[in-house]
């Protein structure tokens, strides 16, 4: 990322007031938009292109960030399965509304042929679960102080939405809008990462701890968002009709670098991100009569934003 | 509703659970559909046909039910509105990801032709806000001891999810999935129900005590949170062409008896809305390794069943 870098668009972040027409004023206090302009570069990170997923949909890419030190026995089973091509022809199975999209092998569902079952290739087949990782200095900590109805603390880590319990010594990555985690069966270790959910709704916090989640989607929610509800049980579609191809998977790394996604986050430790958590909690636009003066940990997404170009 | 009516389906009520396949075990406790099955009759509300709204979209439609006690100003308003037949023709001019699907006359937003805003006719141009009410006997209250980041307390008042502060003897509706509320410009005094939003994202609890919640869809989310997000600035649909029409909308008493939504609520002081609440707080199914052991108010929609004949 040159220093001449441009901004196309900021991404995933929500203005989030539901004004009557698009323009906005304020009390002279900055915007996030304005305090997300004015951040120095060297508060925002540029993902490491071997942790990025590209996945082509019919309606376009979308674009994942994969977190290898909280889940790296599953983040390295996917890079696998991607490299072998696994995902590409599978498809989305499973929309249920305010819940999830899960993509996963069609065949291996209820109903499927199993003889047309995929090949897992080398990936492994079963991995011991990543549902929560012991407290470390590698897995860095910024915490959010605004409470939290599910786990003793929450915050961010490595730019992630996340939890921990001191008295456990555990933490873990928490289940957010966007957030991408490994569907399994009933047994913890049937999950490898061949089927795949992205959370589409209310943050469904009761997965916290119950499933490894290894990253988060950061361009190209709204082509799994607002795709349609399936009507089988639990939102899988009923008919193979409509489900949704995936065209390809990749590791970013694996791409021309023409291709790959042009995009940065905005580190949480930064004094940038602090400032728009206390934006987002004192309201200063004029539309506020009570702020709310706080601020849950899924009700923050991290920013991203899209260079023009390197 | 008569004790011969049959159950067709349990809508919005979450299975909730990212498995592999669409089958579901369980380790002997009864589960959420299951609760839900045996739950005597006396435990279900049949809303009042006065206070369903039934807007019909190209898709189908989505049934709405207004809560009267909470914001009687503005529902008495919508009603007016909804009986001068102001909303059909009208669209939905804004989808923002995560966040709201918003309807409103397209010529009152920036760019249309002032000329042709059309009359609210009998009703108010401007109301006081409701945002909150004052604690009392006529709004219930079935507390969530879990709980929140938001509010001093939450639960459930008239069955819809709500928050009170009893230090300043408050008490509100709260912005969770599926929410319905009125639009406004910066006065607080500026929303009239004319223009309206639903929440199909995380719940944007912040806008709580800032907006007036009328109620909540209670069939149909679907129709609304999967459709295309606008491009515009705040999601609002950057070309008329994108906009989603608005065939019609009703108060469902003014319909024939034939085409009412046949559909009854879950009441929330119910025994059966308590074992809920700890169905999904101790998830005993085989699935869930570490139970939450908490549910937050948002996490947990009040369940809505259709009935297939009266």
């Amino acid at each position: 990322m040159s220093k001449t870098g441009k901004i196309l668009a900021i991404l995933a972040m929500c203005v989030c007031a539901p004004a009557l027409a698009a323009a906005a004023r304020s009390k002279g206090t900055p915007s996030a938009a304005q305090i997300l302009a004015h951040a120095p570069r060297s508060q925002w990170r540029t993902p490491n292109p071997d942790d990025l997923l590209v996945m082509q949909l019919p309606s376009g890419r979308v674009v994942m960030e994969l977190d290898p030190a909280y889940a790296p026995l599953h983040v390295a089973n996917i890079r696998t399965l991607v490299r072998e091509h696994y995902f590409d022809g599978l498809a989305i199975v499973r929309v249920q509304d305010n819940f999830v999209a899960q993509w996963d092998d069609p065949e291996g569902d209820d109903g499927g042929d199993p003889r047309k079952i995929r090949s897992l290739g080398r990936a492994r087949q079963t991995l011991p679960p990543e549902f929560t990782r012991t407290i470390s200095p590698a897995l860095p900590w910024v915490r959010l102080p605004d409470g939290d109805v599910y786990a003793p603390e929450v915050g961010f880590s490595r730019d992630f939405p996340a939890a921990r319990d001191p008295a456990t010594h555990q933490t873990w990555l928490v289940h957010c809008y966007g957030t991408l985690a490994v569907a399994r069966d009933d047994a913890p270790d049937s999950g490898n990462g061949s089927a795949l959910y992205v959370v589409i709704g209310q943050a469904p916090r009761w997965l916290d701890r119950n499933l490894t989640v290894v990253g988060r989607v950061i361009e190209g929610m709204p082509r799994l968002s607002s795709l349609p509800r399936g009507h089988g049980p639990l939102g899988f579609y009923a008919h193979p009709a409509h489900r949704v191809p995936i065209l390809s998977i990749r590791v970013a790394a694996d791409l021309p670098p023409s291709q790959r996604p042009k995009v940065q986050i905005l580190r949480t430790r930064s004094r940038t991100f602090q400032q728009l958590l206390d934006a987002k909690r004192n309201r200063h636009d004029a539309f506020f009569v009570t702020p709310p003066g706080k601020i849950d940990v899924c009700g923050m997404s991290v920013p991203v934003r899209k260079l023009f170009k390197d």
